[in-house]
């Protein structure tokens, strides 16, 4: 099997393969897979992901709960900001919950095509890993970026994933795993410090945001592994 | 000054700037802007880059010679491939050489709105750093890649500029240029042995064009820089 890293949702397009049954590990380390997850553990029954705003509000109009966030910042519309704090056992349970963010929900929309797409964070990287190790299947993993640029905190999650998926045979012929794995190596050691040294670190701290930082990097938390549904276009736990 | 980085022509929008002066070195180290340095130091008059097959022909047609590369290979109709040994002095003197490649001349339609778009590679670094520093410009070094996929060569390239610029007082906040320079640090003290582990080395390898790979990383063969001129659509020394 072969891993393969994306770095942009613009080039996913460029990292296509012909192995139809390809896993495709979406990942938005700040914050919305890792908030994904955290809601899913807290009970919500489904997370819809929408990529714009005008659908967050007319589902919102709807009566769903709307998690949306723009520029790090909650819609002023929205029941739910894109933290992991926000998404409570209390206020998610059972419920379907939409959600809109920056970068990752523009990711998943990207990769709606992939025949396994699932949602990675550092807090469920052990329950990922085992998922394509038993399913055997190639692995890509999409960095959802910053509105499209590059970014280190997810390529350091796709470098992680990929040490892991190497140590289980698999194989790589891209420079972009080459480096990610570098960077992993490089992070591992003491990754907070290594993070403050991102853009987004800034952007969260600019806006008093860093308070999930920690939560964001720790392994583990959340035992699930989350999967998008191409029909009913609802993510549910695997 | 600022100094930013983007790893792909596709990813190129989301570079954007408001500094409408910035200066653009598009660099395809493997082998197309190696090559066009040669030739223009061998003492060409000008590069004609065309993006597709199609216009490279129609101008070998009118009596033009043509360099043309895609995958590696020469093309069959053209004079010269990607490779900086083809353009000697005796061949292109005085000559306007039309020039269509992979990756390199894409690149440079994709910038070609900058203010000013100069064509880097090893063999000119000193050149183009001391064009920047002297113009006190903003500057995007725009990597090729290779079919728009992130590459490492052009990355390092990137990180050596990155470094001599950020000597000279430039500032930088792109997660982009922190790891271009981190991958610089690790790579210099022995870069062909971390070209090595590239994919571009198998590819020419395979294609036993790996002769030129040790001009293409050494500095400061070419003591020119070459600028685009978006009114002619030509190449030629600044």
């Amino acid at each position: 099997m072969k891993i393969d890293i994306c770095f942009s949702p613009a080039l996913y397009p460029y990292y296509a393969d012909n192995n139809t049954e390809r896993i495709v590990i979406v990942v938005d380390i700040f914050r919305a897979t890792t908030t994904m997850c955290a809601a899913l553990k807290n009970g919500a029954k489904s997370i819809i992901p929408v990529a714009s705003i005008e659908e967050a509000q007319a589902y919102k109009e709807k009566g769903y709960l709307v998690g949306a966030e723009r520029n790090v910042k909650r819609c002023d519309f929205a029941d739910f900001g894109n933290s992991p704090f926000d998404y409570t056992t209390e206020k998610v349970a059972e419920k379907d919950i939409v959600f809109t963010t920056t970068n990752g929900t523009q990711a998943i929309e990207a990769a709606n095509d992939a025949h396994a797409l699932v949602i990675g964070a550092f807090s469920n990287i052990s329950a990922i890993v085992d998922f394509c190790v038993a399913a055997q299947k190639d692995v890509l993993v999409l960095c959802a970026g910053w509105n499209n640029r590059f970014n280190i905190e997810d390529t350091l999650y796709a470098g992680a994933v990929a040490k892991r998926l190497v140590d289980k045979e698999y194989t790589y012929a891209s420079d972009a795993v080459e480096i990610a794995l570098s960077m992993w190596r490089d992070a591992a050691p003491d990754l907070r410090d290594y993070i403050n040294h991102t853009e987004h670190i800034k952007r969260l701290v600019a806006n008093n945001l860093q308070d999930s930082v920690e939560y964001c990097l720790t392994n583990d938390t959340v035992p699930l592994v989350p999967i998008y549904d191409k029909n009913t276009k609802k993510i549910t736990i695997a």
